[in-house]
């Protein structure tokens, strides 16, 4: 058995869960830093909603909500072994990091992907061990500290945003005539502001109510802070960009509540694009003439590619961003559950790390 | 003074409203047909909550319900005479067509602009004369009928939806792994059916409730049609393109009420595209994680571009689309009223065209 942090009864508590074993084309790891990610407050909060829209078609979800399961995908973490036949080019005692997706069977696809987690068979960095899908690890390059190799999730999900948007050409460079404006700036904000700097982006506009987030995004590249309770962030981009093309603005929705689209499609101007990157796990309410009338475009997103992950790895080991400024806290197994309420204040933390 | 049927008080009256003139840049002409179009049905009903919606930035309306309105924007015409300083390749007695686009300054644009039949001081083709902005005039090539030339607008809503959709390449041909779902067989859907035919679009799967229209459907192009009341386009998508990229997909909304966004979007495919084009002038709910889990694309499409609209015309006079079967009757001014009413029953109609 071993120590985690466990969602049980809608709550966290800490208990002991089964060793994962290292099977077939599979590492056994031990975790050494993970993250928490707003995602995980949702889906206490909303786990069966959640659960119930990936039952839709083409989405799958595989969670029993009357059975233990340890939440945690940012991770990094120590390999312990491989399983048989299973190898690759990190070595026991070597850092870690992988996309959070196991598979149960083969070929690998949507079918047979589980998410690591969010299963009750394949615990998450909330515990202090895990059992990973071997050809997904990623060796840390030397020197990386586990706390920074561990925003390779989160930033890796801002990078996938970007690349989404339509904002960039072929090349992966940003179209001419693109500006942003990125509403909300928790952990996925400012990873999509991260990911939009790294990519060479001209004017970013961020908006968040908290001045700690406000400062962390221009941190990570903001160009200009907005707070949406003195002025709207559309008005300031105007007021930056009067020579800009209206069209070219992408706004990136990353505060995930309902209202949000609504208020986004009506600042937007004409022929531009909203990218809806904030997970609203509710019921939402738009007005579809206003896209009509102005011909937006939609992008939802999610996740990311595996070279997308790798990328945003070595983004981190090469310098090119610096998370250091994202990490704001950070607690044992025992300190999950108070985590988790802190984080309800964004003043005080933006991400908070887990070392079990 | 000229007769017209006039939105007054919310109804369509008979009357008399003042002729209009060539002025400078214009031309004066008689209409000699002019489609009913489902946006007027809207626009009686709901009018004050359009124009609400069309206030928003970067969208102008000048409409005053407490005066006088001509509607009609799908219209053939006589030319009259030009005004000062007007003149183009139609000669008086010519028949024309025009986008509905009159520009009150200059220089042409979004600010300038004015919409002939939706606007106190433009009336449109419901009433026996139009100003129209000379320079749009589109000469009717030789023998192509009054009536058939009317379609013109209709079918370019269609063919700009097409092209915006995403399922073109840069060429204007179908990307090779793309399909199709027109969700309503309506004159928007039709037309959307008819421009997926045209670029030589692959599967085109149609659906609507009623045995009329779903024969217009296939008349128009339509591949495969659907009785949403028996079972799903998705299903029967799904049944004739199993070996199909299901991202391929591109599903055109064009029903226009409440429910169907979401409806669409939970049918979807993973990473599919949704094209809006059906105007529906009522607040709509949606659950982005849908959108999110499946990284789908939306596209919200209005109205079509000078060249579209110019293709369209061709299209119609070099006989490669057969536009006949959409015309179900034709009325006279004093038949307006009544042919708003008997639009309501898909069994009977699908376009009438008005004849001053």
């Amino acid at each position: 058995m071993m120590r985690a942090a466990i969602m049980r009864n809608r709550a966290i508590v800490v208990g002991e869960v089964a060793t994962p074993v290292a099977g077939p084309m599979r590492a056994l790891v031990r975790t050494v830093a993970c993250g928490i990610c707003g995602s995980d407050l949702h889906f206490l909060r909303h786990g069966e909603a959640v659960a119930d829209l990936a039952r839709e078609p083409g989405v799958t979800s595989h969670v029993d909500f009357g059975r233990d399961l340890v939440m945690g995908h940012e991770f990094c973490a120590e390999l312990v072994e491989y399983g048989p036949g299973a190898d690759g080019p990190a070595r026991p005692g070597d850092l870690v990091v992988s996309m959070p997706i196991m598979f149960v069977g083969m070929p690998p696809g949507p079918e047979t992907a589980r998410a690591v987690g969010y299963s009750n068979d394949f615990p998450g960095g909330y515990g202090e061990m895990m059992a990973l899908f071997a050809p997904l690890l990623l060796k840390v390059p030397n020197g990386l500290s586990a706390r920074h190799a561990a925003l390779t999730e989160p930033l890796a999900v801002g990078i996938h945003a970007v690349n989404r948007s339509g904002a960039l050409d072929a090349t992966g460079r940003p179209e001419a005539d693109r500006s942003a404006i990125v509403h909300g700036c928790g952990p996925v904000g400012l990873a999509v502001i991260a990911a939009l700097r790294l990519a060479g982006f001209g004017p970013i506009v961020a908006a968040d109510f908290s001045p700690a987030r406000r400062r962390l995004a221009e941190l990570l590249g903001a160009h200009t802070i907005v707070d949406p309770a003195r002025e709207s962030a559309i008005e300031v981009w105007s007021r930056g960009n009067a020579s800009a093309n209206p069209a070219g603005l992408v706004q990136f929705e990353a505060v995930g509540v309902p209202t949000m689209i609504d208020k986004l499609m009506r600042a937007a101007p004409r022929y531009s694009r909203i990218c809806v990157v904030g997970a609203c796990m509710e019921p939402d309410t738009i007005l579809p003439m206003i896209g009509i009338n102005k011909e937006l475009t939609m992008q939802f997103v999610l996740g990311y590619r595996p070279e997308e992950f790798a990328t945003s790895l070595s983004h981190i080991s090469d310098g090119r961003v610096d998370v250091s400024s994202w990490i704001t806290g950070t607690v044992a197994i025992d300190g999950v559950a108070g985590a988790f309420a802190e984080l309800g204040d964004p003043e005080r933390h933006c991400k908070i790390i887990v070392e079990p």
